[in-house]
């Protein structure tokens, strides 16, 4: 998404400085530890302008949420967003997914969400999709015994490509939706994009994938 | 489907008589024994009118091909198909999926393809879908190691279901598509229904299911 660069961006993030974590690989032994109690730790990778974070963290206050954005100008966004709602399950760090590439193995996070992430629709590009098999081998490491991603998306090739992606990796599907508002499906918080497109009538494609053998 | 009455089916049949297995519990132990040869065997369950098993064995000459169909009036039209194509490699039985529930395990089947079966829409019969894990485990017995499902459908809501119904059942997923008529999907053969939903500009999904803990 490109975004107008925000007035006063550096200034409006430093007002919200608590919520913002400067240097993560202080925790590439341990995610958890951003934290100061042993809550479970869910990850969203591409949290945009934060709606689906901070409803999830409002929702669920027995759970710490760990919110990644590489744009500064969409983040800042996110930050003002949890710091109005007085929320102290919620932290971000600003950079992409390959920040956690150095990671150590099992860093305790429990659920990584991803959202309408950017489908890359030229297959050359497919390396670049956050559901290729590299980025999975990467969030294996991340992730506890029996941990999750829960992935949606409105796009039908990207979803396609997730579930082989997904297989192909060994992990077990789990929930699988191809029309997500029209499902059973309970608890579904939405981001900003998701209204857009549903508005729009546009189904919505949803699966959690399950790491099976850590 | 539901068809009109054949005329003169019963001789029909009776002539194309070397094609059907009058007693298909005599090869209950060994599915593969029906032939003279020992090539794989693939199966398909609801042949309708004969188009798929047809074109297939002749792709095919070298796999062994069972048919199975449940409406005499259709299973005419498919005897007298494979008779006039000259193929050795095709045999036929009258009757529905729950005809092998007793068979013995691991009776050497390596495909089964299920084309276009009954969806039933209404959740209360959600075990008469031929993708049900009842099924599933019956289709396991039948299978050998490694054994899979082909699964085509063009409706929404079964394929939904039967993604989840082989995940849960502990399948693993591949070549998963979303509208197999404009993927890299190569060497599909349209059955009759799928030629007419095509045509209606339906999309056709499809995947396989790979049994893998036998």
């Amino acid at each position: 998404m490109r975004m107008r660069r925000k007035k006063h961006r550096e200034e409006r993030m430093e007002a919200c400085s608590e919520l913002l974590i400067k240097s993560i690989s202080d925790y590439r032994n341990d995610l958890k530890a951003i934290f100061d109690d042993d809550k479970p730790l869910h990850m969203e990778i591409g949290c945009g302008k934060g709606k689906f974070v901070t409803e999830m963290a409002m929702l669920h206050p027995d759970i710490n949420f760990l919110a990644v954005e590489k744009c500064s100008d969409v983040l800042v966004l996110a930050l003002e967003k949890v710091k109005a709602a007085g929320l102290s399950n919620v932290r971000f760090v600003n950079g992409d997914a390959n920040m956690f590439s150095d990671f150590d193995t099992n860093t305790r996070c429990d659920v990584i969400y991803i959202n309408f992430c950017d489908p890359w629709k030229k297959s050359g590009y497919s390396k670049r999709r956050l559901t290729h098999g590299n980025f999975l081998a990467m969030y294996e490491k991340l992730l506890v015994k029996g941990g999750a991603i829960h992935f949606k998306t409105d796009n039908q090739m990207l979803f396609e490509f997730s579930l082989n992606s997904f297989s192909d990796y060994g992990l077990r599907l789990k929930n699988i939706t191809l029309d997500l508002h029209n499902s059973k499906f309970e608890g579904n918080v939405m981001t900003e994009y998701e209204t857009n497109f549903t508005n729009l009538g546009q189904p919505i494609y949803r699966c959690e994938a399950v790491y099976q053998n850590q």
